[in-house]
């Protein structure tokens, strides 16, 4: 529950569209995200289409922490959605952002999180055209959840579809798993074990947009938010009917992480990442895709964790040991509103 | 808070990305929602794009309570979103819908929102095409709360904004004020005055494509939701630099919404509607139109209810008593989860 009382906070009248909501809009919103669409029309933002496939996505933002290590919600709000476009190939051009927000919610943190998210926009190369607040009694929310809509452009050159996936291809990350899942995890639990762990939040559109273009044989792409890589791996499987082949010891995974989630019993495979994607692509332009990464995009520990082989949807991960585990969707050990 | 246990609840598990989540999706989203672009893209929708200028709009919807006389959350979050598009001079086409469900919420009662948003999705001629659900503990949300985003093409024809209009034009109206906010007030707080009153909700987009194709000097819509007929009167009056003049006794209000809100103590030009909207429009076309309203689109109480003076943003309201009252935004009396 918003913890602040007095005038410094959001009332339920900031929610009822009279003179608060206006002053709301005018005082903390509008001179954040001003752009010359924002102001257009009155009930929805318009923008100029020339031919082509848009694609859009949305997401319920309900973090809990809101401010997490070198993140908060409106960062992850921006950088979720961005994402979600980017991952399917498309490039992110216009977000529309929804407020629910707890009475009671502080006022400065308002202005953090709206910060927090023109500041992202500005990294990411979109902008906010169109928004909402609404507010709810205390007890009828936990502070502040937000929803963003992203549309853009489908990229020219992507060729993305669980169909494109054979027997052969390699599967490439962009870096370490588990840090924003534990970033997360450990701020809200005050567990007294700061590692140094911060999420990973962060928008993909620039990587994703040059590997599309540069490589022809980028056949799918897939950032590991919920659920996590396992999750999302056995979901590509079992789509695109092949079987995953990854080797434990090429999967990157901070030694902080690592630590941390031994001593809790977590497998970092499962934890949620907001700045990882992977990408399945050919054997051929695999490395150079890897040293894109690592070289334009500073991303040091990119590589190849796999392959594709034939098969009914099966996930299997060669151990360090030398053993072979079998990885499932997650399932009964939820970690709630981690996004 | 949701009242259920039990196996036919939601779970925590169910918005944590892995199986059940999944299950949830396949067995309440997807067969309710089928439509082709929601199978194309994982991450995202996409679909193609012809020259032209689109507009896009965002409303968070968390009334209380769900379920209301003549409508639900479920239908709102559709209406709402689809008339924002309209009165802004686009023709709705796909809507994007996230759900933020507290922990413990009723599957059927799910069932039963995804059912009426599909059905209202089709009385509108709208696809939903993508989506996403989180859920939050209890406590953390009042039940459910709906997020839609739509997107659409502005209509050619379509030549709105607050500098079109002028002193001399029209203002008309398509129906009766107050009744959604009337009739969500008596259903919350369970007043044991049952007078019939049921909420207006309904997609406009029909009316308002007929209004534009048809009647050139069509120069401004506005639905009427929060904040009620006089918030969004005084609005216009302010961004447009004119004074409204409007005719109380011309000015539809149902008997039993007058009756009740005169017990109450409520002003039903305050009270929001979701099937209602007020068009500026010049002296010359406005009768015609109202024509059309009452004719083709059974609005027996649609009518001119005022006219547009030079001034500098005072929207006045001759009484029926003969005087003159002057209305301004809501303030200090919020109906909060009105919409």
């Amino acid at each position: 529950m918003a913890s602040s009382t007095g005038n410094d906070v959001i009332l339920l009248a900031h929610g009822d569209g009279g003179l608060l909501t206006h002053r709301l809009l005018e005082k903390y919103f509008l001179p954040r995200f001003d752009n010359e669409l924002l102001h257009q029309l009155t009930d929805a933002a318009s923008f100029p289409v020339k031919p082509g496939h848009m694609a859009i996505t949305t997401d319920a933002f309900v973090v809990d922490p809101i401010f997490f290590p070198a993140g908060d919600i409106g960062k992850l709000a921006v950088c979720g959605t961005v994402n979600d476009l980017a991952v399917s190939g498309a490039k992110p051009l216009y977000l529309a952002a929804s407020f629910i927000i707890e009475e009671g919610f502080p006022l400065a943190s308002l202005e953090r999180i709206v910060a927090s998210i023109a500041k992202t926009c500005s990294e990411a190369g979109v902008a906010i055209v169109a928004g909402d607040t609404k507010v709810v009694g205390r007890g009828q929310a936990d502070k502040i959840y937000i929803t963003t809509t992203g549309i853009g452009y489908l990229l020219p050159e992507a060729r993305l579809g669980y169909r494109r996936i054979e027997p052969g291809d390699c599967i490439i990350i962009n870096g370490p798993l588990g840090n924003h899942g534990l970033s997360v995890l450990l701020e809200r639990e005050s567990f007294d074990m700061d590692a140094g762990i911060v999420s990973d939040c962060a928008p993909l559109n620039g990587m994703t947009e040059r590997l599309i273009r540069q490589f022809p044989s980028v056949k799918f792409m897939r950032d590991l938010t919920r659920g996590g890589f396992a999750t999302n791996a056995k979901e590509i499987a079992l789509q695109a009917a092949v079987d995953l082949r990854l080797d434990e010891k090429s999967i990157p995974i901070d030694d902080n992480v690592k630590g941390i989630t031994d001593i809790l019993g977590l497998d970092p495979l499962y934890l949620a990442n907001e700045g990882k994607f992977l990408a399945i692509i050919s054997k051929k332009e695999a490395g150079k895709a890897v040293d894109l990464l690592q070289n334009e995009f500073s991303c040091t520990k990119s590589c190849i964790i796999g392959t594709i082989d034939a098969g009914k949807g099966d996930v299997f991960l060669k151990t360090e040991l030398g053993g072979t585990r079998r990885l499932n969707m997650l399932t009964g050990a939820p970690l709630p509103r981690i996004c």
